[in-house]
């Protein structure tokens, strides 16, 4: 039975890999600091000793997924990957050109046995998946994206302060104070999410252009970004206007190709209320596409649609262990 | 003292209404249904009784402000026309070639003593502040919008029901019940607002690029717009997407620019966390703009940038009141 260590176990990706990993046929342990090591944690019908983090005490596992902080994985990371394949859930090494950045339904074929594999940021991970066969078939000549992210991307504390505000929320608001967002986001909305760069577009904003063109292959595809944090938990949406080389020919096209999609659910029946919403795509594996239409701009050569995913599951934990398959039946 | 009709006066926006017209020198009547006639509203210092709408009722008043629907407006406008000035913030006569659309600050130059005048749609008139000046200084070639709209403009029903729904939300999540949107906003977003066109586009979506053309005198200006509701209470945010004509020589042109436009409030010191959101323009008559960035794709003959303005203020009764002094002191 091969052997899965789950570093960076409390957080909410940490467990969320659990989870999934719960059900598998895995062998499982977990890492922390010592600040959490030797607490119990509870995952459907399984128990866990949280055991302190070393590279030694990884040394043995197959695989080590890192749920941990950037600079966590960079210190670690290579390390690790001397005795165990590395999957990374942090920015660390997702634009090293030697280390694998994977999407498996979308580019799985590129990984050639890599021992330490990036997984990407959640908004890349859930616009990928649509993104990925819109791109062979038409060729995206731009992209344009408005995202409408959810508390989880900041932590598990994060959602619960989220749902503790609104529930306090009174004819005189509620205060700006917030120890998960740079403002309260019970009933407001923050276009920030992470820090800024030189060109005034956050560091979000740029991992979803740098990855969008990584994971395609297309270094120079033209795409720019707004990431905004919504009072939602744990799904994503994403607002995509997308410009082609090759006309669309009918919009039911556009749904056949996205329903023959690995990991992709059309719910696009607008007349009855039924398109992506993070209330519907939460716990979902899948991303939700519809809205689908023609943009008005570009007429037959362009689409604007709007997608939702769970940022924990197809945004991180669910993208990771396809990622683990991936190496495991190679 | 002039006098002033306020049509509707139990909704969000006829509330709103009075609280502007009640710090005014008008003087103030409330009409509405027989359902509500009668009854006593307070409003800051003063109480209304609440009279019932008839043509003949109001046709003694110099302004009657309608804050109904649109197939009442329809039915009434005309009638109402031929007494008095009629301000209606329905869509009925939005795109009527002889009814002009105001937003005063922007084409306040348009108005020509007709009696009839319509009041733009929320995210219309919160957008066209900004690109009002942008246009007129660089000249736009296209825009791309993806709103994230508040409860207010479902009424105040819908805040009610957000809040409400907020509070009880327990770890199993909410119902999908909703009285106000269509299916439960708390925790939500929706990419739905108002009914859908031929064109798989919302009418809000329409309503946006058709009014904007109007209020621009461009009437083949490239737009397209996503509209989706968002679980905030009273204030719009919008991300925008600008190409222009002319290039643009420095972000700084472009604040300064902004700054020096009416009912425009530059707020953009990102590495502060200050930026336009839904918090921080509640209650204000100005619309915040911000995080304004060069395009990625567009280089220096585009911009990416984010307004918030309060739904109810901004984009239904202050522009509306703001029509009443242009009529006023004509």
């Amino acid at each position: 039975m091969k052997k899965v260590a789950v570093v960076g176990c409390t957080g909410a990706v940490g467990i969320t890999m659990l989870e999934l990993l719960e059900k598998s046929n895995y062998q499982v342990a977990c890492f922390a600091s010592s600040r959490s090591a030797h607490q119990k944690l509870k995952i459907g019908q399984s128990e866990y000793t949280i055991k302190e983090f070393s590279v030694d005490a990884c040394s043995d596992f197959d695989v080590v997924f890192l749920c941990v902080s950037g600079k966590f994985a960079l210190d670690f990371g290579h390390q690790l990957a001397k005795s165990s394949y590395v999957i990374d859930n942090s920015s660390a090494f997702r634009y090293h050109d030697e280390v694998p950045l994977l999407v498996p339904p979308i580019n799985g074929s590129v990984y050639n046995g890599e021992r330490l594999i990036a997984n990407p940021n959640c908004s890349s991970a859930i616009a990928l998946m649509i993104l990925g066969p819109l791109h062979e078939q038409y060729g995206i000549e731009s992209l344009i994206i408005s995202t409408y992210q959810a508390a989880s991307g900041a932590g598990r504390p994060a959602m619960t302060e989220l749902i503790n505000k609104a529930k306090v929320f009174n004819d005189y608001g509620v205060d700006n104070l917030s120890e998960s967002f740079p403002h309260n986001l019970a009933f407001n909305v923050i276009p920030q999410v992470d820090s800024f760069e030189d060109n005034l577009y956050t560091r979000e904003e740029m991992k979803v252009v740098w990855e969008v063109r990584k994971v395609l292959r297309e270094p120079k595809l033209p795409i720019s970004t707004t990431a905004v944090r919504v009072p939602t938990l744990r799904s994503h949406a994403e607002s995509l206007t997308l410009r082609f080389q090759k006309p669309i020919a009918s919009l039911n096209d556009v749904k056949n190709l996205l329903r023959s999609a690995p990991g992709v659910e059309v719910v696009d029946e607008p007349h009855e209320s039924r398109y992506p919403m993070p209330m519907t795509s939460t716990y979902k594996t899948s991303v939700e596409v519809g809205r689908i239409r023609y943009n008005l701009i570009y007429g037959e050569y362009g689409l604007d649609m709007f997608v939702s995913g769970d940022q924990l599951l197809r945004g991180a934990a669910w993208n990771a262990y396809e990622i683990l398959d991936l190496i495991m039946n190679r």
